[in-house]
């Protein structure tokens, strides 16, 4: 009989300058909703959990309730050859995952998803080429996320940023400052846009429109009854399937989609029973009029509060000129 | 810089006796529709794979074209500990699975989640363990797979049985007679029900109820364009959450539920844009008013085929006398 176990002696050597690990694309990491992102977040948590020496899993706040570590903004790029609807299953990988240091109650955690076998720079993952100089044929994920915890039992609203004790972050090595997200996710925060007066060299196509949704009980919740920030990619791809349908295009336009960046700001949750209202706005390229930015705004139908927004930036396969 | 690789050599020995790990659940493992399912069928095609050393991610027919290992029936037993719906994340479990031979095209599958440190049988995963004398704290899964491949190029209909050439099951030790679902499945899949008379010692509560379903381009797919497995499981839940919603129950006793056992039989798969019509009827235990089942039946609304039966054994909480 065979006994998987990560030996713990291999994780724990220099955890903080990252985690290298091989990867085939199984049928639970690839398309079915959001699964891709689900997994990254899941990889985040590991590599946190390794490099701050904490139980990110079943984390406590000082006062012994539990604290999640939320995802409050996820950014991925596509690459050429690895890009989030294009894997399939036996898709081979090299994913190499690292943490940055980002103050006491959040952290910063980058991905590179390279194909199996690909040349790339030894050592640990540098945040220059992330952020500056990325391998064209990878995907990239950039994810910031919060430690929280829920300030009335029961209720996924008016959560509150807490740092649980054993959150051991002062070994990581910090983010430049020249890299932190913390403006752009605070300027969509504020404005309701990753693109609150366009995208430089864009210009928009057609008016605003706006979708309701209502939270799914079955699909859109975690573990712990909060809604998963990988659902919010399948609510704002349904809402991408809408307005492509209602600009007539196919359904397999849709699933041959290559989405090149994606960034997602988590700014609320929800309970069951949330209805939401989704305004997209759409931008496309004035070079390459392949390639088009939809823009989303979620919120709470019933008070107008900001759950999340998107940017996503897609490169449509034949979408003709509408 | 640390590396993960599931060490070659350390799966070798033996892989045929089963395959035994420590799990701490993830967001990525549970809720959120229905990842638990997606995962075991992930274990499922590690275990074959390793098991009768064949590329199960990326199998080929003798002529060259893929070769899936499809889901044709999927039964779990939820525990008193570990259910499907009761998981979440920090949970920390042994999962041990282990392949059966079943003929040349297909294979089955037995796993047990069992709380991690519970006091279980030594040695390998034994079948009369998993039929006939469960561990009542474990959830315990059986997974039918056979290979199939499309008989046209991007269509989802009329898949067939193949045998890959490289499928190396003659090592594995047989599933003993007694155990086989074969007969069961079949007839699911001749009468459209796990339980044409209804279980025994339950009786019918209420009509049969027909909803609509649409197949979900966003998130019922797989990576390559069949509909997923564990999408099956969210599409049924989307059913049954419609049925208690019209009998007054609440989402919070539907997020409470605890399944006891689910049976799910695939006979048919499916192309965006098709329409669906399920039938569900529900039965009540005689002796414990809790304990319900419901049986459903989805069929391809525009040609009457039937696409898949299940069968859901809960335990329903103050469900009342509806």
């Amino acid at each position: 009989m065979t006994t998987f176990h990560p030996a713990p002696e291999a994780l724990l050597p220099a955890a903080a300058a990252g985690v290298s690990r091989h990867v085939v694309v199984a049928p639970g990491m690839c398309s079915g909703g959001s699964l891709v992102f689900g997994r990254i977040g899941d990889w985040t948590w590991e590599v946190v959990a390794e490099s701050c020496r904490i139980n990110v899993h079943a984390a406590r706040t000082a006062a012994g309730d539990p604290a999640y570590l939320s995802f409050y903004y996820f950014h991925v790029r596509g690459g050429d050859v690895v890009h989030p609807h294009g894997l399939t299953f036996g898709d081979e990988l090299r994913v190499d995952s690292r943490s940055f240091r980002f103050g006491s109650q959040s952290v910063i955690t980058l991905h590179r998803l390279a194909p199996a076998g690909l040349e790339l720079p030894a050592g640990p993952l540098d945040p220059a080429e992330v952020y500056e100089n990325p391998h064209p044929h990878c995907l990239y994920a950039e994810n910031f996320n919060r430690w929280i915890a829920r300030t009335t039992a029961g209720s996924n609203r008016d959560l509150a940023q807490v740092t649980p004790p054993d959150f051991a972050y002062q070994e990581l090595a910090p983010l430049p400052n020249a890299y932190s997200p913390r403006s752009l996710v605070g300027r969509a925060r504020a404005t309701g846009s990753f693109h609150p007066e366009g995208p430089p060299g864009f210009h928009e196509a057609g008016q605003p429109v706006t979708f309701p949704y209502t939270l799914d009980v079955v699909r859109d919740l975690n573990g712990a009854g909060l809604m998963y920030f990988a659902s919010y990619f399948a609510v704002f791809d349904t809402m991408l399937l809408r307005l492509w349908r209602s600009l007539g295009r196919t359904d397999e336009q849709f699933l041959r989609r290559k989405v090149t960046d994606q960034k997602i700001g988590y700014f609320g949750n929800a309970d069951p029973g949330t209805g939401f209202t989704v305004t997209v706005r759409r931008w496309r390229s004035t070079a390459s009029p392949d390639v088009e930015v939809a823009d989303m705004a979620l919120r709470d139908s019933a008070t107008g509060r900001l759950i999340a927004v998107t940017a996503i930036e897609t490169e449509t396969e034949a979408a003709g000129a509408s």
